[in-house]
């Protein structure tokens, strides 16, 4: 590794400057490089493999739930795009668009794809006859294009990889219930594959995606109390269907308009990986997706017999698990803090006088924990290793949601936590958008996150205007 | 399956309209829609299974090669992409241009990447400073745009799909051998998955890509004897490196300029796959990336313990295969024919009757030969009949680039072949590239495809002027 000078230089605290400590570790770690094309990133083999394996996961779960993918034109013709008028008005002021092509003035301009509704809409539109033809449930890998001012690797870029799923049913109740269970498909793997815990729930009337009847969303919770909108699950109704002259002839055999859906989920989620796990040393990967799960490194491996042996726990290690062996001329503790600064969650260290007693050294990354291990028991400790890293990280992060969950039932309290304690603020309100702006315009940002499925009654009123409450709502800002 | 209708239609055939055949299955067996974007295509799920089969096979072996996957952003603004002069005028007057965002006008237009070459330029300038940072092998699977007037799907679109390898080396020596080798890769990728055959060899001055110092090529033929150019692999000397000031330390401590590669193959092979292999029948798919390689069909179904049997088929057969069991209500002829279609390597039938006779009849695709089997010997009969498909595919195709490969030695000879015999010509050529465009002319758009890596000496002079002949050439119309 040529670049290791790189990595023993320390960040900057991740207590004392957030915002450096994140963009200290997407360089550090090797993640992204920043590109001469303003607002987008170059996403490097360290950042993109983190993604293939996000890619893996998801994808199995989305086909396990019966889902098939499909490409869609990156373009979207002007006059396609102002099909559904509330979705135009939410994304035509962010497009890229396309004016020369070849040598020619085109007649129309193309956006580049912000989201796909309208080409998914456009093919649907010509392969829905009848009821037997639905649902349609599929699935797009790609890239899209919103045209940001201000950005931030993984977090908000002009270019973003992600998912789009786009459906579409014959009742608006299996719709709707695509809709749900797209939703726990996120909130599964945010949790069995990230190790994220999150607040889930629909959006307010203000805060859905443009176009859609409702937006549920899966707000996982940052290490500085800040929200990051991790993903979210629409349900269209039959809006697009109309817009779209999207038909079936239904099982009586008339007429109806199908039911829609889209979920996605984009490489911010890696953006929420750092800021959720990571610490002072550096990245801290979930064992699932990191790309290297298990780093090998020989302890004075001039000794003679040490390169071996490390060459036997590497080969035993390699038919389970993602493993590098590190026999480069750096140090150990090179080497130590390469693989921290990387997140790679297990370490085993393997000296001389390990070998003598037939034993090895298991450490882990998120607490740093050692733990002397049999080599006749090394599957199985590094199992265990990798388990508990996992477990560790959830609780760590979980704690770190709930200690930053705070209860406001009056407006002073609400301005006050949301300026001295950052984090979540459980409080109550009454539907109207007016006090959505009031409370953002008084907090400096602060927006409803979602509506819990199960909402607590903290009070009757509306802890902004205190008139009658309809809903807990979580509270908090946001990346 | 609502849309079988679709399926009985029957196609053109093949030898009474080659282009009308093509369309016709891509078409029907629901690979592609054409979209309202111009030039661009929706790959539909079925089509999408074929890429996505292809790019497994295909990224495992670009990571045993040891690249690695990265993503650099889709645009490139105009005065990056001119850094090269060759490269720029190769490329830049098939552009889709983008001169707005957002709200704003660009200062500078960004072209929608035709390829890369110039951003992983940029990308490399940053990080590599010495010859341990070397070599970098990089590869990026992602869309492209190259305005195209005429379009055909797969074959030539506006975007296509496509993978880009791009690396840099310490020597000439290692840039060289990493693009034969990758050509290699390509080779062994159209026989052992694809079941194409194909010539390789360097392309001649006048077709190799802008910018490069050398081209390379892989040229399968269809079944009409056109070629189709399936895959590139360029060596770039260092030319790229001094436009984008890219350098190294080298080992003797001086700053040196790394030698460059680039490779790539695109979603065009799924036309190649239809045109090498396909019938009047419909698509043959070769058995490794076929979305569906085993069709389960039961005869009889009503008829007790038949769709249990089936079932029990499905469940053995699954273990190693794709297999699909169609229990719809459609009769097993639909079926037969839907599969077909679909180009499915390997059917299994079993009936009331079969299943007294503990049996059941494997039919192939290719050949349409039936075999009954021993239940108790499905799962051999059926990973030999798959064997055989994929060898019977590669041989038939073999058989065909064979015969229509013709040698020329006089260029009456030529005009006469390329009229009359459609193929590929095998004949001497002086070098210069006056020869090569006074053959296209004259023969209505006959191309050289290649120098072979083993040339024959079929004559002493070049068959257009007369002159001393440096090479042989294959030369053939192309799609």
């Amino acid at each position: 590794m040529a670049n290791n000078k790189k990595f023993v230089s320390a960040i900057t605290s991740r207590d004392e400057d957030f915002a450096k400590w994140y963009t200290d570790i997407v360089k550090k770690a090797e993640l992204i490089d920043y590109s001469g094309v303003k607002g987008c990133m170059v996403i490097r083999p360290y950042g993109y493999a983190i993604w293939e394996n996000i890619q893996a996961d998801l994808d199995r779960r989305f086909k396990e739930t019966g889902h098939e993918n499909v490409y869609m034109p990156m373009f979207i013709p002007e006059s396609l795009l102002q099909k559904e008028k509330d979705h135009v008005e939410g994304f035509a002021p962010e497009c890229a668009w396309v004016t020369v092509g070849g040598q020619d003035e085109l007649h129309e301009r193309l956006a580049v794809r912000p989201t796909s509704e309208t080409l998914f809409c456009e093919h649907y539109s010509k392969i829905i006859e009848t009821y037997r033809d639905l649902p349609k449930l599929y699935n797009q890998w790609c890239s899209v294009v919103r045209w940001e001012k201000t950005t931030r690797p993984f977090l908000r870029t002009s270019e973003f990889l992600w998912q789009e799923g786009h459906t579409m049913h014959e009742t608006e109740e299996e719709a709707r219930e695509e809709t749900l269970r797209m939703l726990q498909v996120y909130a599964d793997f945010y949790k069995e594959t990230l190790a994220i815990p999150a607040v889930v729930g629909r959006k307010t009337e203000k805060e859905k995606f443009a176009g859609a009847e409702e937006t549920y969303t899966i707000e996982p919770m940052m290490h500085n109390g800040v929200a990051l909108q991790g993903g979210t699950s629409h349900y269209f109704g039959d809006g697009f269907s109309k817009s779209f002259d999207i038909t079936f002839q239904g099982r009586d055999n008339k007429q109806h308009y199908p039911h829609q859906t889209s979920w996605g989920v984009s490489t911010r989620m890696i953006g929420a990986i750092i800021m959720v796990h990571g610490d002072d040393e550096g990245l801290v990967l979930p064992p699932k997706i990191s790309p290297i799960q298990v780093a090998v490194i020989p302890i004075a491996q001039h000794k003679e017999g040490v390169l071996d042996k490390a060459g036997q726990v590497y080969d035993r290690l390699k038919k389970s698990y993602r493993v590098k062996l590190d026999d480069s001329d750096n140090s150990p503790g090179w080497k130590f803090s390469q693989y921290e600064m990387k997140g790679v969650p297990v370490r085993v260290e393997l000296g001389p006088k390990d070998i003598e007693k037939n034993q090895c050294v298991i450490v882990r990354r998120d607490t740093r924990e050692k733990l002397f291990v049999s080599l006749d028991e090394l599957e199985t400790a590094v199992e265990n290793a990798l388990q508990a890293v996992h477990d560790g990280m959830y609780e760590k992060a979980l704690k770190n949601m709930q200690d930053k969950t705070f209860v406001a039932k009056t407006f002073e309290e609400f301005c006050d936590t949301a300026k001295n304690r950052p984090g979540f603020i459980k409080a109550m309100w009454c539907g109207d958008t007016a006090c959505e702006e009031k409370i953002k315009d008084e907090t400096g940002g602060v927006k409803s996150r979602c509506i819990p499925f199960e909402e607590e009654n903290l009070s009757d009123t509306c802890v902004c205007c205190g008139k009658k409450a309809k809903h807990m709502v979580y509270w908090g800002k946001q990346y």
